[in-house]
């Protein structure tokens, strides 16, 4: 098994490494500058806020599909405890265990490698199991706060979901921006809804998890021309899933969090969203959408909110 | 051991039960309307993100002092694990286990109880080992995005960091408000910046423990006057401690938790904005702290940011 | 709901409570003394060695039944860490996250209440999320050595596997005694084999888990007449499972662990065993289950051996 | 820094690759023969039943120096949890996390290499965070019974512990053989008391840790010669650290599990078994110290039992 050539080609049309420097961790988010983020504060009407993230629970949306990729387990290590003595305060504390990647989250740029590199030629095995990634890790990223816009597939092609197999192409994108009313622009956040997610909030996390509809190969090179920051899918497995081309396999992974430099999220809750949007008739907001700083971690789960 | 006078008289004049009804389970945040977002997003002017979170890692804030609240574990379930076969992307993928009270975080209503019962007259066995808290859960809250005010009382007071037995009263809020050049305002989330935080920022965890400066037990009546919606503070404690009063211990939790229903914040790391506020000299910013919807838990880590 | 009038005949004719004095946290374990281990080691014959233990994996016997009780999550925090330096030694290091009644593993007595009660009479709520079971705990057993005995009843009936509403009744255990060519006594471990493990050795963890083959309400009063120490099985109800009483939910492990104060164990691998003791016509052996000593813990992992 | 002229000159000597063929995980466990476990049986006197296991909790040995190696974390996720319905039985249980190396445990082989190789020259990259160690993994080992023989140098050498720079020498080991009236032989487990663990049983855990007394680079031959199966000791480091030879970090451990394939045991609370064996005069007894099978661990926790 190798790489195709089409991925080859692709890679080095949209490869970033040097771009910002030899030294650079943070990737396409060098695209939010402060002039992009005080535009989109700007975009504020009303102050509605959505938020984007799935309840984290033992119930999510992982299936041991992944391994040792495991849904939130919470645990209690003190329920009304009066620590201080009898009629005191008393005090309850929560632990958890989860994968950083089971749910609403972000990949950080070393999530993924392909051919011994990670993001700006670093090497792969730059990535410890003492240390985590030495580079590009969740923690070296400051904020995450941009202009977010909803491009939404699925309402633009006029269904609820899109079919399992549809991989959303460059022009499904421009349809959603007619959509939308607004164009993507340099610094952006872009969240694509498929509305697969409907799958898993009506219970059936066995179909959400695959086959999935999902970015196709396509889709790399539109956002490397419009300089997104980010982009975020409500689906577990972001492309399109099996893969288009064969034995491709996470090929828009590679694409994005290697090449590019481009953060990647999964799992996100656009349903609120898209309804918020369509009664707005507004799809750009101020989107923060902050990473929880694990040192040294390949990811994160995250609690988008959009402010309209 | 019973509860002082003087907790019992203040726990009266500020108790909101029944304020929101007595279905309500987000306390003061109600005090966050869309108006008041949508004029927290217009204070900012330059785009400029400040976060307040301290990095996530073994060498956290706690010492062992309290059981069961451990220092987030990171390790890894992959590294550059080629799923697919030879020649293809590789993933990696990383594990957490952490007290979801450790590290920057907020506390959530249920978290505290006293004399039987949390916010709004719930009785404190409603929070269990297999449920949680069943009521004002931090899983409860839908979004914490409000105008920020920091209250930078070192500043104001000229020191780099508080005595560790300065109890922070309503005049030092006040002198802090006066160096902010703005007055707290109903829905605001108002940080508190002692500077103790130095300590554990320069390597002594021990020292950032405890004794520390925190908030006196006449401050929740001035939070209460001003209609706070959240306080955070850049503490591990919250409140002085050991507490003013003799046995009044965790007081200003128990009053501001369970009485007022206000969320609380612990281990915010305020240097970085101090700095740009004084730089600024802006007190005053737009503020996405939003938790992570852990179902049921008691607490959460959160990355909050602050936007100038 | 309530208990059945027959569980509460039963629970009175086998109750313990008391009988190795009020403060008494063991049970049944008290039936093992020297002398009992010592007739237990003499009936090593060859020093042929079997383990009874699953491995504990993330493809363990849960199936996200019961809420909590999680598979085995093994991840790295060290792989080759050359912590002194290049050309030094390098370290591996693990660490796991797991249900202390997840695999193979005892059930401490406090693992289950019933109206109110423990084992001794001990009040239920004596169970807290910060010190765990403060009676019985699985941390109060020095040891569990003794004879065990195999009592196949799979073989004894002629089966590889009992149908899965096949109650195990005292008929059952005595056809299995008759097999094995000696009776259960005072202080044995007595092992129950209904060859419905082999459900989950093949594969179908689903199937394995419930409906389930198991112990009848009529065998504690066996067991509490041969006065055994303790009894473990190959399934993960340890009962017939559904109830052959309608609402008599789990009647024997309450009758086991609060009325007898009799440890049991589940998920026990008693295939290869079954295997040993066919081929060398000896049922008996020494049998070593040492509990981890989980301090506060209601269960634990354990690694049983049967020495012939 | 690299290895010590003597270091590599003892690794060959004690080298044993291949000697139970080129397949082979086990190493001088497969010393252990039915007959050596038949023998060990037959030192049961009396039935006394030591157990050797530290308790498993927040207060255990670690104390934060070795990164990632935490203390156990015992939470609870339902404490009498009426799962069927008011009036039913009720149920408790627990989760852990813990690192498996924390604790009274064994050293699987891979836990250390050196050179790039592990045990039997397979290749230390074989270890990997998604699988574990591929070869000798704590899982691949079915069962470890033999004799187990007390060789109290502490009481050897009229001390109730060894000062924190006394390197166990062979003629330690001999004179502890004298005391204890038995030679050490083929497929024993050999115990080591340095009464060492007084310190942490005092409630000292930093004194615990370092420096402290331990096996010298002189004992891997004598173990070597004797063809002994493991070896465990009561003191955290296993060898006396810092090392006796500048550079020679781990260099016991290095011989131990890499080169001669045997497995080492740490943290055993050898002080009651101290005591038992004086009391009787005995030092052999039938040693049960059965690894949790953690499928792909480097290490376990063991909770070993002595049977006179």
């Amino acid at each position: 098994m190798s790489f195709p050539a089409e991925f080859l080609a692709i890679a080095k049309r949209v490869n970033n490494w040097g771009r910002w420097g030899s030294e650079d961790e943070l990737g396409t988010l060098n695209l939010i500058t402060d002039e992009v983020a005080r535009a989109a504060a700007a975009t504020v009407r009303t102050g509605r806020r959505v938020p984007l993230a799935l309840p984290l629970t033992q119930q999510g949306v992982q299936t041991g599909l992944i391994p040792g990729r495991v849904n939130p387990l919470h645990s209690m290590v003190a329920i009304n405890w009066q620590l201080f003595g009898p009629d005191t305060v008393a005090t309850s504390d929560d632990v958890v265990t989860m994968a950083l990647q089971a749910a609403t989250h972000w990949d950080a740029l070393p999530h993924v490698s392909h051919s011994g590199h990670i993001y700006n030629g670093r090497p792969a095995d730059s990535i410890t199991a003492h240390g985590g990634a030495a580079f590009s890790a969740i923690s070296a990223i400051p904020h995450i706060v941009s202009r977010g816009v909803l491009l939404d597939v699925a309402r633009a092609r006029g269904v609820d979901r899109l079919p399992v197999d549809h991989a959303v192409v460059p022009e499904d994108l421009e349809a959603a921006e007619e959509l939308a009313g607004t164009r993507v622009r340099a610094g952006d956040i872009v969240l694509i809804r498929t509305g697969h997610m409907r799958l898993y909030l009506s219970g059936d996390r066995t179909a959400y998890a695959m086959p999935s509809p999902g970015l196709s190969i396509r889709t790399p090179e539109w956002f490397h021309a419009r300089d997104t920051a980010a982009v975020a899918t409500d689906t577990l497995t972001f492309e399109i899933f099996p893969p288009e081309i064969p034995n491709a396999w996470l090929a828009v992974h590679a694409l994005h969090l290697v090449e590019m430099g481009m953060l990647q999220g999964q799992n996100w809750n656009l349903e609120p969203l898209s309804t918020a949007c369509a009664e707005q008739s507004r799809y750009e907001f101020l989107l923060s959408a902050m990473p929880e700083p694990f040192v040294g971690a390949t990811g994160t789960p995250v609690a988008p909110v959009a402010i309209f």
